[in-house]
């Protein structure tokens, strides 16, 4: 007002200047490989990144640009990363989507992927190939807050924790054994890992040498607090299958962060976590310093035959040797099926007051979804709106920016589906369905609402929890029911106050979700339920908008498929 | 004499007129994918062409072409299929050789093999990426003498006998345990197949459902005779490990046929037959047809720890069921450890009279190939001349039509060792070796002698026999000896006047096998111990010849490396 244009212009240039002068480069360099890991005392082989699984956490400051080389030395098996959380905006061939964002990497061959982490926040990397995922390959990505830029929170220390479920059973037999008719299910996972620790709970009954409760791979993950302090906790969920409730013992959690969006803080006794979500909690240390406390995860929304997942809360100085196991019983966390319980801290979870990125009033156009457990020839399958997704052979970035019309189905996807009457607590009548690799085309940077609706099984009375997880996007989450979405009645409840922003969202059983998202991120993006069979089994779709304005595509991305030398 | 000239060469004319009206053009469809079956009865995951293993079997007649149109549906592993004694003249691209002579097969894509079986007999087709031979994908090829072309022997009926050794556990689990520091080694085979069928002989102590002994995908082969009549057995080796002593009780064997080559006629009790072998042997059903008679296949040259592979001869007509087990004990074959009786049954391989295609008198070149175990940074690896091989990341083939001169090391690998004074039978001094991925180029049109020297392994008193394996040719076998071979005094004792033409020969226990081929194919050729593990170690080497006369390649083999779009 009374300070002069120059001086304001001079002071904005200094700004951007330091910030350019700030952000950093971030390099990694990483050789993927099978090894014999005992990540729950039980040797198996795992997929994983310079000997590692969980792999290397990246870390980095906002606005910094992160560069993975990575070197693939699996034998004969193909690999992609995908940076879950990151919108890629700008490289949106660097999101490591298989079949949507690029061709995999080669045994031999390396692939660099480069990209600006544009917004603080708890994100992770895993395999988005195959089911390549669940094999091992995953790991964190942590990303501070820009030096000045105030959190609303603040935390003497914080602690990083990746949960995840693990089979003893290979990804090629379960893989192999979803396709099979009669389906071959793998069910549900041995152990449940925190930080790639866990503990079989069967090691004794194993053959010899085949489990070793003694390994250091196994050794439960020891978290040290000093009394008295304040510890922000970020939780990440890499899950293939389970949907899980974090709780650390005695130490009520304070959520601050939701997929890297700052929440109104809200207390809870235990964390509901879903596959793909991140979360950060902050605890006080404020208990009996002189004895140990569990980190526990345990299986909720599908009834649990996994042990408890296990770690320890230690505090400095206090009398108990870090690794010596607490007194008590592990928590065990609420009824499996309690959906109400998790769908209330669904609801709970909304924006913080000071960091309300209010939603745009309405949007361009709604897609309903009606999510469904369906067969082809008798083999199953998931589909949304009776349609089953297929990966197309050429990633469609490679295809629309080539023009390549026979690369997958010309034809859009169904935008709705016979919503009125449609019970969603029946078995579906008629569960046969289609497969189709076509894609939602979104007008560039029009606003786009999704309502992902739940229903029953091919068996009567059970529907699961989906995670679903949208890429190059946050979403605003504007409402969650249980029944079904009425699209004359339910979008009047919307939150559009502050809905949290999100990436990564649960539907709940026989529930809906509604959502809405700017297309404004030119590429083409994967939606898909992060559970990882569920996707296999054919539970996504795909969005593009304004691929027109993607850069050139570098060649790297490109060998397979129609744009390949072998075409 | 008298015939006027005309007349003759109408008469040529008119018969390659009819050669070419007969040459037929056999199309073949494979999809690979991974099927859970129950060759040994144990349920294992295994790499199936249209949901078999073995594959269908390629049968052609002499001159036909042979068009495998091959689809991968793997879901994240690429696949290479080598057409094990077709020699590709003209056709080098076709070999299957991955990193020699062409990049692997991606997921979703369509490969098509094609090329001329130029010659009658017994080969075989088998998967030549990784260690993915032994995860099921393979295969035999008949091809029929050309109508009219009269084979040195006569029979009623022809059976196939395919034989294998067959492991519980993946590829992977082997190749990661062969990797690993210390070798984590699968040991010795649970099953031995006959045409994909065995008996794991500890099922029941097997957990529930992972084992049925009643499973039609294990039950035995039988293969039926009518009393009185001679059979040709064709009899192939395709085990990853295990040399083999192939026998049918009762029925003495007429050797005929090796590798496409024939035999001068000699009769044994049983056949020794080695991984990549093919042999043809008559039989004469002259036995009490009443009773059923074991085909049995046991492990030489190893100590063996697995049972009896078995399959049943039965005669049509006779008062036994053909499922009746016969009322004797299956042979066990001769003692594993008897090298001179394996090594007699070598040299007694020799041309068939009125087939001896005689072997240059003298050789242009003389390679001598110490065949050695070895460490590098204390993993264990096979080397010769102590250089332990590595596949280049781009193929060889499509390196050097490009003049990618940086794609491997181009300088060559060592012709020789220092002979004199070496103790083949003393465990190395220094056992540490280097890797190389360079080649052996060799004058188009010369005459190549190698000598492979077998000796002492890593441990004490131990020596095993290798397959060796050479695409794109057959060699004459000059000579075997045990012992250490001297350039000074063997080369004397050659075989000049009726060598027999293989394209694998055996190298015994601190023997030495010595062969000669002609350069005259254009190309890069693979030559290795066919004993997978041995190769994925490092033990083999590659020639190339006339490549500059290759025409040029099909776009489809480039596809990755220096020469895809990646780079």
């Amino acid at each position: 007002m009374g300070r002069p244009p120059r001086l304001l212009c001079c002071l904005f240039l200094s700004l951007s200047l330091a910030a350019v002068a700030r952000a950093a480069t971030r390099h990694h360099e990483w050789e993927i490989s099978y090894q014999f890991k005992h990540s729950d005392c039980v040797r198996k082989l795992a997929v994983t990144i310079n000997g590692q699984t969980p792999g290397p956490t990246i870390r980095a400051t906002q606005g910094d640009t992160v560069v993975v080389r990575v070197k693939n030395s699996l034998l004969t098996e193909n690999v992609a990363i995908h940076w879950h959380g990151i919108r890629q905006i700008g490289t949106p061939w660097a999101d490591g989507t298989e079949g949507v964002t690029q061709c995999p990497i080669l045994p031999g061959d390396v692939f660099t992927y480069t990209f600006v982490v544009d917004r603080p926040g708890t994100y992770m990397y895993h395999a988005h190939y195959g089911m390549q995922r669940s094999a091992g390959l995953n790991g964190l990505i942590v990303v501070a807050a820009a030096p000045g830029a105030a959190e609303p929170f603040a935390y003497d220390g914080e602690h990083s924790v990746l949960l995840n479920d693990w089979w003893h059973k290979s990804t090629y037999e379960q893989a192999a054994g979803l396709a099979a008719a009669p389906i071959v299910w793998v069910g549900e996972p041995q152990s449940l890992l925190i930080n790639g620790r866990g503990r079989f709970a069967n090691c004794s009954g194993m053959a010899a040498g085949a489990c070793n409760a003694a390994h250091p791979e196994c050794a439960a993950q020891v978290f040290a607090v000093v009394p008295g302090k304040t510890y922000r906790f970020r939780i990440a969920s890499v899950t293939s299958l389970s949907a899980l409730n974090f709780e650390i013992e005695g130490h009520q959690m304070t959520v601050v962060e939701a997929d890297g969006h700052y929440v109104k803080p809200f207390v809870v006794k235990n964390l509901n976590i879903y596959s793909g979500e991140t979360y950060s909690v902050l605890i006080k240390a404020d208990q009996d310093p002189n004895r140990n406390y569990w980190l526990a995860s345990n299986v909720v929304s599908r009834k649990p035959s996994t042990a408890t997942g296990t770690a320890v809360l230690s505090y400095y100085g206090g009398r108990s040797s870090p690794r010596r196991p607490p007194p008590t019983t592990p928590p065990t966390g609420p009824a499996w099926n309690d959906t109400m319980y998790r769908f209330k801290q669904s609801v709970a979870t909304v924006a913080h007051p000071a960091h309300v990125e209010p939603p745009p009033p309405r949007a361009d156009r709604a897609i309903l979804l009606l999510n469904t457990q369906n067969k082809i020839d008798g083999r199953i399958k998931w589909a949304l709106n009776n349609v089953s997704f297929t990966l197309p052979h050429t990633p469609y970035l490679v295809a629309m920016k080539n023009g390549l019309l026979g690369a997958f189905d010309q034809r859009p996807p169904p935008e709705t589906y016979a919503h009125r009457g449609y019970d969603i607590y029946a078995v579906q009548k008629n569960p046969n369905t289609t497969t189709s690799n076509g894609l939602y085309r979104l007008r560039f940077g029009s606003v786009v609402d999704v309502v992902l609706q739940n229903t029953n099984m091919l068996d009567a009375n059970k529907s699961e929890t989906h995670p679903w997880h949208l890429h190059g996007h946050d979403f605003w989450v504007l409402g969650y029911g249980i029944g079904r979405f009425d699209p004359a009645v339910h979008p009047a409840t919307y939150n559009l106050r502050d809905p949290i922003l999100k990436n990564t969202v649960a539907v709940h059983p026989y529930g809906w979700t509604a959502l809405r998202f700017k297309a404004d991120n030119p590429g083409v993006w994967a939606f898909h339920c992060h559970i990882e069979a569920h996707f296999f089994m054919g539970m996504g779709i795909v969005f593009e908008e304004g691929v027109e304005r993607v850069a050139e595509l570098p060649r790297e991305i490109m060998g397979c498929g129609n744009k390949s030398n072998g075409h």
